[in-house]
């Protein structure tokens, strides 16, 4: 960054970051689960089916054909769809449940549990993404992710990219959304965040979508920063 | 606990917290900082009247005469409300904003870390307070209390004792309610979570209210556990 730029990191009080994909690798943690358990499957096909029905799933939330849903539920729901298609319409409830467990336990990226550590050292961190409490503070404890609070779309009831979110994060914490910074490795996200005031961190994960996939991290000059990790990000904010 | 105590440790997976008063000193604090600033004032008293508006505020909301209000709204209508009988009604609205935060800058009781800190190695751990997120939020980063999560009225949009806090707080981590334990230094909340299905432990706190004013802190036998303090309650569940 340079000196002159408008958002010298002393304003930021609050970082708040979306998780699947920023934070957590859920392409790999899925693929792994699902090859150990199910040899027979295309593990990284069943990751990228079970994420794609991610974003119709909760547009029916949002379109109010669904009332509020946790996603949980839509991740069970998705489930049950795609199970057929890979050969895996035999698994019983308990083991479906099981296996919808698998957005708990997802492994931190390697850098996660460091950069957050130093970020918290100088800001108020705290998750705002559209997984539920339950499974934000699962995934936390499990991956040691060191969480001043867990903030998610079902505190407010409403689902990223919608502005409640991202207001509500602010609002919470009484901050004028300036002195907010939603930390992503999605422009839209972080597009939704800035059209409410809050500052955006971009975070490089070119293999969110697995080694097989790499993802266009190319930087856009509307975001306060660029950063190629949490470490990194930590380092341009001076942690 | 007698071994044929109908509950195991070993059913409970989430333990919730009360806070004012059981996990922080809200007395000592205010009466410390009000001395502090304004050593003309009875801080004992100060902190005593301001408590006191506590729950008729938080009854204003319940009955729907006012819409949903965090607490920080509560207790700066409540400190306005009692400034002059303090002879403190020449404060401008910054000192006044300034001195409402010391609800976010309470000391934890001296064993309350220690304790946090190893029933967090077995169980999660969550503030499930009337307090508001960014005020649990903010104490808990300042004092080092080692929260998987915050929970709060705020969450559920709904003061303890309503049962949608208790039953929200089993719900948001899907469990049953006897997976869960309300630790609480004051019998009525204990009694409401208990009418819900939730495990209660009671915590001894004399000096709550200060130390000219002991607290009855006779066992009730409906409490699962009855524990001197925090580290006392992580020994008996073998922490």
């Amino acid at each position: 960054m340079s000196s002159a730029h408008p958002t010298s990191p002393t304003d930021l009080s609050l970082l708040v970051f979306d998780i699947f994909g920023t934070v957590v690798d859920w392409h790999g943690s899925i693929a792994r689960e699902v090859a150990a358990r199910h040899p027979g499957v295309d593990a990284d096909a069943f990751a990228l089916a079970w994420r794609a029905g991610y974003q119709p799933a909760m547009q029916r939330v949002r379109s109010g054909e669904l009332g509020w849903t946790r996603i949980d539920e839509l991740h069970r729901l998705i489930l049950d769809d795609i199970l057929p298609r890979f050969g895996l319409d035999h698994l019983d409830d308990a083991a479906r449940r099981e296996l919808n467990r698998v957005w708990h336990r997802l492994d931190a990226w390697p850098d996660s549990v460091a950069g957050l550590t130093r970020l918290k050292s100088r800001f108020t961190i705290a998750s705002l993404s559209n997984g539920n409490i339950g499974l934000l503070t699962n995934m936390a404890k499990r991956a040691g992710l060191p969480w001043d609070c867990v903030l998610s779309a079902e505190v407010f009831r409403a689902y990223k990219p919608d502005p409640a979110t991202y207001l509500g994060a602010a609002a919470v914490f009484d901050l004028p959304p300036q002195r907010v910074m939603l930390v992503a490795a999605h422009q839209d996200d972080l597009a939704a965040a800035r059209a409410c005031g809050l500052r955006t961190a971009y975070i490089e994960r070119p293999l969110e979508f697995g080694a097989a996939r790499p993802k266009d991290v190319s930087p856009d000059p509307a975001n306060t920063f660029h950063a190629r990790d949490l470490n990194d990000l930590a380092t341009q904010l001076g942690c």
